[in-house]
């Protein structure tokens, strides 16, 4: 299922209030380890699967890509991509993911964030990405945690009076779709397993370079909800080279 | 902690009633799986950190190993792994492998299962580990996953009637002990996250050739509470290369 949700006027504009839309990388918790998986972007092609926003696409030519390409299968998302770039070297395809195509050897870095959990088949997603890399190309990503997506509702186990009691984990091994509720609406996302996603990389040939579970920054530890935040991990964050 | 939890006479023979400590590896759910990561053995030079009976030890040297390495805290462990091994070129070292040292280079193999989880600073053992092999050296080990370690004991969590609703997780992030009941008796673990394990390899020079979950195989899902096994992972397996 290739769901266009940001399509969605409701959905498009609650999302345009969320505090990472308004503030950028910066203000999304991730960011700052995230940072530290990113290769030099210098005279580098970059591809940006769901790109949203456009804010990496934006990064990566501040510091330097050649050249930036952006692919997201939302119009609306895209819009606001285009009007960020202004007058850098970046193209933006509105496709979803799983349909795109390139060259062998397109692009020296593959960037993905917070969007490979919407595709059904990693796998497949993974040898496309290496085989559109340059030998020595670097895929960074990240993306909801098997931890918080396998039982499904992505939501706490509560006790009757709401406060949370922990975070359940079920049907695990039985990858696939999940519908949780993301800003009041409903999303379909995607399940897949640890070892789908890591050794699935390794089998496609890519050499793991950083895996890492972001923790909130110090910070932000005052946001609401975000000491909850150390209580399960919610995002996995991969650095990965092509051979 | 060291604990020896092994020599305690009540919960040796607890232990040794299990399918796993009778049957072998034949036994074990993750074995299957774990043949697949592991190296040739022709002629190889192979340590066994927390080698219990010595199951890996004796297939080790079934499979060709030059000499093979058992470390183990259990003086009972260690003699049931003497009498299981016979003549073959195996020597038995009793102590913590946290206290164990050996030269450089000593190793081309360095297994170790479901024993890392009694390590405090999975950092260091690897970085110790990391010196013990020669260069090219694999590291092969299964330990049990921090889905399963976090919230701390390791138990399902139930309705009223004592069905199962979920795996609960919880405390992810807080590494450190955790106080766990098996076979009856309380055994004291270690939580390490993901990124921990994995990324603390990767950071210590280890190269990561597989990271897999186990399941249990088909033959095995008619035995009780097998199938619950699907619901979430108990292990993790990775087989890694030095440098």
């Amino acid at each position: 299922m290739k769901e266009n949700r940001y399509d969605d006027p409701v959905f498009f504009e609650k999302y345009s209030q969320m505090p990472r839309s308004q503030g950028g990388l910066g203000a999304a918790g991730e960011w700052e380890e995230m940072q530290t998986l990113l290769p030099d972007f210098a005279g580098k092609r970059v591809l940006d699967l769901g790109c949203g926003y456009g804010w990496h696409c934006v990064y990566a030519l501040e510091h330097g890509a050649a050249q930036v390409t952006g692919v997201d299968i939302s119009e609306r998302m895209l819009a606001v991509a285009r009007e960020k770039t202004g007058n850098g070297n970046a193209r933006y395809i509105r496709l979803a993911m799983e349909d795109a195509d390139f060259p062998a050897a397109s692009f020296d870095v593959a960037l993905s964030s917070l969007a490979l959990h919407y595709v059904a088949d990693f796998g497949e997603m993974a040898e496309r990405i290496y085989r559109w890399l340059a030998p020595g190309g670097t895929f960074v990503f990240s993306m909801e945690h098997p931890i918080f997506t396998a039982y499904g509702s992505q939501d706490w186990y509560r006790d009757e009076a709401g406060n949370i009691l922990h975070f359940p984990v079920d049907n695990y091994f039985n990858e696939g779709p999940r519908e949780a509720v993301f800003l009041g609406e409903r999303v379909a996302k995607y399940h897949h397993t640890l070892t789908t996603i890591l050794d699935g990389l390794l089998r496609r040939g890519f050499q793991l370079r950083r895996v890492v579970e972001p923790q909130p920054p110090e910070r932000m530890l005052d946001m609401e909800g975000m000491r909850d935040e150390l209580r399960r991990p919610m995002m996995l964050l991969v650095a990965a080279q092509r051979a």
